[in-house]
């Protein structure tokens, strides 16, 4: 799958990660010699409100960003989910944290569910690996950033002392995906 | 001058530092305790391109952002003040670098000329300040974030082994302003 032009949101709770998430996409496709707009928002998290980031990422150079709908969008809470869900597209793909979203609206979308939140606690021990594992899942489903360069953008991003877990993380999303669920 | 909402463009020409820029003065924002949406683009730099961040700071909490036309704009080269000129909104502020910028076509904003590469290629001895003394001419003369969380911002930013140098230029930028040009 290699399209022109493709909208990432990441939304989830202050402290979930959707800014690192964003972070890592962004760069991984910068690796993968694409042009890419990336925008977070601050201060919010802070105040345990939501948090999201976006990433554009296309072939070509991209033109100051204009609001569109997204065609990939990752809820990592209810509220998350509700917030941004009419900012999908028709036939986009909305990838959920299972164990935080228990009420997916019906919508024309390709809807994967992940135990991200069970994964992380249970293979991880900490749920602060929830992001990756979304990003592990993201880049198997959709494609949107190869494999390799998301690895390598994980390794250029977050801190010294997590890379490995991290690594780790983004494999088990990697792999649920082909695991048939 | 404490408005409610704030859009900040910086543009120039990839390496000069355009997005850097962006990111000092998101989090300056946040130090502020303001809600920050910061969006930069990638990959174009790479390529010897334009190169661009955007910052929208405010009092409140920020809807995704809208494209709209920008308070402040902060152009580092010709073709930058060319591209985004047009998006400044009418009697807005724009910092241009005397040394990059020779023509400044007549419109309805405050204009403030600073020589920013003459004073990094004599008081820095290298170019690469140019960005933190625009900074600090922006800083000084807008207002948009605080002097003290703009240093800090800086210190949290930059590599470690530039810090002195960048909050040196950041001065000289500051102190331009006040002297009277």
């Amino acid at each position: 799958m290699t399209p022109k032009r493709v909208d990432v949101r990441v939304s989830g709770l202050g402290g979930q990660g959707a800014v690192l998430v964003g972070e890592i996409l962004g760069r991984a496709a910068v690796y993968d010699e694409k042009y890419v707009v990336q925008t977070q928002s601050y201060g919010a998290e802070a105040r345990g409100s939501a948090a999201r980031s976006e990433v554009i990422i296309s072939d070509k150079e991209i033109g100051f960003p204009k609001v569109r709908k997204c065609d990939i969008l990752v809820a990592m809470s209810q509220d998350a989910l509700n917030k941004h869900l009419d900012d999908l597209k028709e036939n986009g793909i909305l990838l959920v944290d299972k164990n935080k979203v228990r009420d997916v609206p019906k919508v024309k979308a390709k809807v994967f569910s992940i135990p991200a939140t069970e994964i992380a606690e249970t293979a991880s021990k900490s749920r602060i690996y929830v992001n990756t594992i979304m990003l592990g899942a993201l880049t198997k489903i959709t494609g949107v950033v190869s494999e390799e360069a998301a690895k390598e953008a994980i390794v250029d991003t977050v801190p010294k002392e997590t890379i490995e877990t991290n690594l780790e993380s983004f494999g088990r999303g990697f792999e649920f995906v082909g695991s048939g669920d």
